[in-house]
């Protein structure tokens, strides 16, 4: 009986192997139509959003629970009172005169990249930051931290990790068309005005937050969030009197954390240098979009 | 000599087939070899967020080109003059009352979701959205299209398209731990104030460009850029006294782009009902975090 399974295998062996090869081969193919069996692109879609938020929520259940409560208990309570809105209301004819003179105000900002060393009272930049704390986000976790570094050394070294990687970035990583694009504003890797400043803020995004416990809470449209209230702050940046650039600084966000002592649930978002502008800046003589290519009606 | 190939054949198909198999089988594992025989984990960390800048650069370059100017041409020309930059500047005294008098204006914007249907002009529409395109935007591209919806019946759609996939929302897709976090605004699916508004405003942010001769062009941050927009948009909503929600209504975008004819560049990003709040309008009663919770000075 042996004998003949031996002989069997002698003779026919290549074809055990096709058969072996061939399955191997085929498998991918198997398991691709296992997950196609059951098609629904619009669930597909919707995953991606969802699974991240039920990963997060899983994640803080698992982390700091002793077991004593099991309910979660949101940070804000569900049944927080509610109160009248009281706000200013204007006459049709304030409200127009109040929206074109705002306009107006806020059309001469430009992003400038020359600075005065001219020192700014940390007063005004605490009423920026309120200001920019006013902002609304995702279920009200409010996840930005404003640092403001006004420390000489401190914004010595912060320009140095920033130089080190923009040189990078421009002479290696960004792609032809990108450094094409930014030409007009005549910057190159070297970045005077991270010094000449009194102030540079950096907006770190909270991705998630800390409860008590230990457990984590998941910040909901972070980047979203903390972006609108950097429109506030560029809009009380302008307001006071003093300029700011908007800038990402690639690359440098984990650098720039340690620098600053910040959390591992912050990540770098926007950097911006903030001060009087320099009596001699100069901008680019770049006009905005019309009001009919950045609206639609209907 | 044909007669002796045929006979080979004959006899030794399987060991070619098994050739063949073993190829194709170990193909997958040469060409990963091949691209990890660069291992850079730096280069590697740098890729996810340059390779799509590459790619969009690439795809521009692969389209609309007949051939004659193959030197790429950005959109603002790289020699485009420098102008001195003029703004109003104050005396420290006088910033530091309009920083603070700015604050305590936007301190008073709350999120609106019960708004009165008496008319808001147009005008005061446009020149809200007019502040909110200045801007500042990646490389300057002003990658934001405002759709400013008056229309009862348009209205009444959008309303249809998000409550549908709001009720989904709430009932079904949501994290248990995020629909616990906003259950203090007593929100539901419902979304009445899509039509009482006078307006709904919808921002798309364009992911990219069309350029002459048919070319993409890159947006770089456009979703930063559309957010930073969206926060001088809700200054100047307040500003004049109107009211809005900042909201990122999930899995519509698809079928509110096509409702409103918006092209496929275009992605939403947030969705604005504007207008005077209404005289018996309520918010819960929560606070902002204290400023040494948002700011950290270094």
């Amino acid at each position: 009986m042996a004998g003949i399974v031996v002989s069997a295998l002698v003779l026919y062996w290549p074809y055990l192997v096709i058969l072996a090869l061939t399955f191997e081969l085929l498998r991918p193919h198997f398991q691709k139509k296992k997950t196609r069996a059951f098609p629904d692109l619009k669930a597909k879609k919707v995953t991606d959003v969802y699974e991240k938020r039920k990963e997060a929520a899983d994640d803080s259940d698992n982390e700091g629970d002793d077991g004593d409560d099991d309910e979660y208990k949101p940070p804000i309570a569900p049944d927080v009172p509610f109160v009248p809105y009281t706000a200013p209301r204007y006459s049709e004819k304030e409200m127009l005169e109040r929206s074109q003179a705002f306009f107006e105000e806020m059309n001469q900002r430009r992003t400038i990249r020359f600075y005065s060393d001219r020192p700014v009272p940390m007063e005004v930049m605490e009423s920026i930051i309120r200001t920019a704390g006013t902002s609304p986000s995702g279920a009200h976790t409010e996840p930005w931290t404003y640092v403001v570094v006004s420390d000489a050394k401190l914004k010595e070294d912060i320009r140095a990790i920033v130089e080190a990687e923009e040189e990078i970035n421009y002479t290696k990583r960004m792609a032809g068309q990108w450094t094409a694009d930014l030409k007009f504003v005549r910057t190159e890797w070297t970045k005077p005005y991270l010094t000449e400043a009194p102030y540079i803020v950096l907006l770190f995004k909270q991705v998630y937050g800390l409860m008590p416990r230990g457990r984590k809470k998941n910040h909901y449209y972070n980047e979203i969030s903390c972006s609108i209230s950097c429109g506030l702050f560029l809009a009380a940046v302008h307001h006071a009197g003093l300029a700011t650039l908007t800038s990402t600084p690639m690359n440098c966000g984990p650098a720039l954390r340690q620098l600053l002592n910040r959390p591992e649930n912050e990540k770098l978002l926007l950097l911006l240098p903030v001060g009087y502008p320099s009596d001699d800046a100069m901008v680019p003589g770049i006009g905005r979009k019309p009001l009919d290519e950045i609206m639609v009606s209907y």
